[in-house]
């Protein structure tokens, strides 16, 4: 297989910068692969893209540059300190890669450059496959528009410079255009509108979706179908999570809180096949910078009607837990693009916390589905 | 199908007095069937025995009647004060089954006496199938013997009247002698010894262990797989258990504590492939009852090497967590008597944390297994 | 000492019904005296009312009967099931002492028949005193109102018949009126606005306040000076509460939640010397009922600038931990009206989450205050 | 005032490393004063000794240079790397003052030797007191000795070359008759011999201990007195502890595990007031590095016998919990020397988890005495 971009909208951000240095130190041979998926025995062998041939870039409208943001991450613990000091050049060159991004107010009439930005890095460093994977600051939900329900109306509307598109949204028409692969790693509305999906389904396009699953809706996803399986019938389940770091910031906002409790909260009723009393709270607490800590309450019935309960505190490093995914699904998309998959990839809701298409939350049962795809393509010998 | 026996050894133990309350509360419909795993939609309709065709009987040494113990656990809050008020005449025809179990020190000697009152207990109550299930208090690990090795050897050895045998092989013994299926839900020797498994081939009956999976193991058992599916690297797993009740003041006991740390700790290199530090202790603290309070810390490593931790705390009431899934074993193992299944039943392994010649300790993997087999049989219409 | 009123406004809701039960069950010698401060060795001497001598009265709107009330918390596990039937017919003695709360919208006319019903109560059990405590539903923060100033204009306004005040404002100018001592048991406004205060001064009487410490807040008040004394830097407090029951339905009302939230955050600063970082949620989980969970984390700085954090979980019913506080104020606002004690009372900050009148919030000087003052009486020889 | 020495035993370990790099660093001004008890404003303004006026050295048999120590320390996150790089030529000129220590094995006849290496320290450096504080690994508990009891028995057996006393106790004789002040900051003997006791008072020499109470310990000795004040019954107090690093390898050795759980167990029952039983683990897990987990479950009984719990999870590095201690010790010996106060210090008590000479474990009571003692000396002008 030959090489393949990881275009990254946000590529300053926590997220993006600890992807790239974990990408350049996993070719460097600097660091193993813990925490890649894609490295499991049960993938590994499967046809996926070698690392060493994934080139990074990407767009942002902030200006620090990524061997600085590096190491302000270093300086967090979030990635190595003495990584960081020998890849300064190779971030360097990734960073001269990074295009400004969408300005907030600037819309519409911005498509086009983002899509040179994307043909030029394509063309420039050869590349036979480019996937796009959003991991900006989550957006507020997106206003609706009469324009979002068909993709000739969206197209007209967009012609027109009508600013009828969240900026997630116009960085997957740009994408799409540039025909390139898509992922949603946020909640944001990206391409999760019916003109967008009809726009991928002509242009043959595969994308994947959204937000991805790193902390204590992983552990949920594995915690219910426990209690399911055991017939035990829980009760409540509250959670709160502690954020500092930029997505704490954002996720400050209220507005952009709603896109995220809304993701957070959509799977526990199919895991467990009821609803349930869920209370959930996000609160930014900058101290804790990148580190996350979630708390779980969960209050089940069992036998008789007996009354017990469950707590667990997640500790984790946001940027660390997402960084390996964010690479994993750039093998992944470009394994969907080498086979010519179009439109919504369900397969891929391991890695998601809103899996598009599907409505199995389970981790194991997504898991499943995960291998079956990425084996049964190589078994069929694409 | 027809009436099956369930008999009990330990049967006036907390176990087996809250499976007896839960059963007749269950055929009185006064209470529904939460933490019953064989009432989950996928199980329910495989033809497995009918709730109400199921008679209770066993055998214990201690004399506490039923009906007294069961209000002692109506006082602990582990089964509904109400619900034992309304049961008293039913606990009491129970308590009549109840046969005198083997006392301390007399041994081989008795394995007749047993026999026969599982005989009894067939042709009195006409039931079709009798399930025999282990609820007594764990046992130090059994003194290796000899005559372990071959049945032949076993037989002449018993049939010498040699202390050849701890006491919950000595009920297995009998429990085959019978015609009955056997069930070890402690960690005891019971049927894991070669020559008692030789003894249940020959006479082609199903038995099922071990060490039932109530609590802590169980969050394991879906906890490590998750660890394992995103590759994250778990350096160490920490566990502390505290427990009262009669189980507590068992493994209070250093040797039997040992059984139970052996069956606890097996899974975990299993699960993830690699061995982890995991310390593991049982502390028995009577104020708590029969309420475990478990608390785990896992300390694992991601992406670049970044450290992460998960804990949990796991408060729950032991009896009413076991309970359900003795009733569970008893309608399996009638089912593989029906079938005529002989030996060692792996398919078995959700129920125990120690599952008896299989490796796999994944609970959505052996909730599979479990499927599959219940409902092929249906499927092929036995 | 003679004998002593309790009167509970609120009389039939949790914290008053199991206050109730408890100063019954004493008297009747059914149940120790765990959870009564007054009870601690460096207080029981002191000289306080004879808890045989106390006699319970109080206000509601509510109607279900004192013995069903009972009933419901011991069906709650909030009280001991034996204790509720060996009480019946004093809880129904008690029942028919409570007299008519105000309706809501029925406010200022009523102080009178409020007053009346204090004065009948006093006179019919040969109370020499009786003291009013607060345990109704917490209000939302009252209206300002320029009356609230002076106790003239205040007086002026009630006497014309305005709505001025809110019900718990009502209730405290109605015991003042009747010459009873006041408590504040809840953070509704109750005494807390100047004129009241005016007209406490002026007619020498003794009140105290404000919202019970009785959980999360309590733990609070002794970690915070642990960091202090130590030296060590909170860099971030944060607390989540779930609860069910009356009081968590109240602050499911964003209004009241007002009340506590503001209530509860208050002590943090004044404990540690500066401002801190302190997100604090109080969820409605119906669930839980009357058992509180609160979550903390914290996260401090110690020596070189390292980072080190402490959670804790509290799990407590927040009706027995309030009940037996409620009587201590009884016993102890008793004892400022037999001394002749008037106004605030901040030596009694120990018991409440918004002390009023000092701004000394650590738990052991609170304790130093208390003791200090309860013997520097009995030292004197009132 | 004038200088002081500090001279540690075990003085390239962990604590005495962090010790001994936050002294050079706030000497340098490179840091602040987090976590230094004497810089608290009730003690800051006492007349300690200024920090600068502190000169470092020590005993230690292991070898790797402090320069090197130190850099291990802040790889794994205890000490700040760009700290620890500015100071590499202070370290170097510490690590040039420490005298090899006793070998094993090697004992009595070498006191003569640790005696000069301490007076040699205090002429080089002009030093008008110094301060022994033994922060080496925790021993095993000495065996009895009957030349223990009494001072001149003591003494000739050290002369006859007998091997009586473990090294704890030899550092602690040479640093008495060196005419210095001697803590003990773990569990090991030291000091605390009836001859040994003998010695101090005859020399007129003041020494402090033992065992540093850093963590879980802290948390439960305010904790405990919270139970006690409210009248809550403690029912159960069972505590887990994970450490790595060089403490928990030495306490995975029973032997030594014994001195440590003696020593943090001890305060409860004077804390509470009654026995509790309360189960103590402390295990080691070498991931865990200097960062120590400890769990405890508080099962407590409140009013009418309600059963509820306290969890609480504190993840602290030990080393730099202690270090700052170590560094307020040394300050307060001085200061004891310099009044000339001989024999145990009590007053003391707040910084040890087995306080000498005093059964008072209440934090916030030991803060009381530590401020009046300084104070007093203060007030009274010495």
């Amino acid at each position: 297989m030959s090489r393949v971009g990881a275009w990254f909208i946000g590529a300053r951000g926590s997220v993006a910068t600890t992807a790239t240095v974990g990408a350049l130190a996993m070719q460097a041979r600097l660091v193993g692969r813990t925490g890649m998926v894609t490295d499991h025995p049960d993938l590994a062998e499967a046809g996926l893209v070698d690392l060493d041939d994934v080139v990074v870039g990407g767009h942002d409208i902030a200006c620090t540059p990524l061997p600085k943001r590096a190491e302000m991450l270093a300086d967090a613990g979030v990635v190595p300190t003495s990584v960081v000091a020998a890849l300064r050049d190779e971030l360097a060159e990734v960073d001269a890669r990074i295009r400004p991004g969408l300005q907030p107010g600037e819309e519409a009439p911005d498509i086009d450059r983002l899509v040179q930005d994307l043909r030029d890095f394509r063309d420039r460093y050869r590349l036979e496959r480019v996937v796009v994977v959003n991991v900006s600051s989550t957006e507020p939900p997106a206003q609706e528009h009469a324009a979002h329900a068909d993709v000739r109306d969206l197209e007209a509307a967009l012609a027109a410079g009508e600013p009828v598109l969240p900026a997630s949204s116009l960085y997957s028409v740009a994408a799409l255009r540039a025909g390139c692969a898509f992922v949603d790693f946020t909640p944001s509305t990206g391409l999760r509108l019916p003109a967008l999906r009809q726009l991928a389904d002509r242009l043959g396009l595969p994308w994947a979706g959204s937000d991805g699953k790193t902390g204590e809706t992983l552990v949920k996803s594995v915690l219910a179908p426990m209690f399911a399986a055991r017939n035990l019938r829980v009760r409540s389940w509250s959670g709160t999570n502690l954020l500092g770091g930029g997505d704490g910031a954002t996720l400050a906002d209220p507005a952009a809180a709603q896109s995220k409790s809304i993701s957070k909260g959509g799977g526990l009723p199919a895991l467990l096949g009821y609803d349930v009393d869920s209370p959930l709270h996000i609160d930014y607490v900058p101290d804790l910078g990148d580190w996350k800590t979630a708390w779980d309450h969960v209050s089940f019935e069992g036998f008789l009607g007996t009354r017990m309960n469950l707590q667990f505190t997640w500790q984790g490093c946001d940027s660390a837990l997402a960084a390996p995914l964010v690479i994993d699904l750039v093998r992944l998309l470009a394994l969907a693009l080498a086979r010519g998959s179009s439109g919504s990839q369900p397969q891929l809701g391991f890695f998601f916390k809103d899996p598009v298409d599907t409505s199995e939350h389970a981790l194991h049962e997504q898991w499943r589905a995960l291998v079956a795809w990425v084996r049964d393509v190589e078994v069929t010998g694409s």
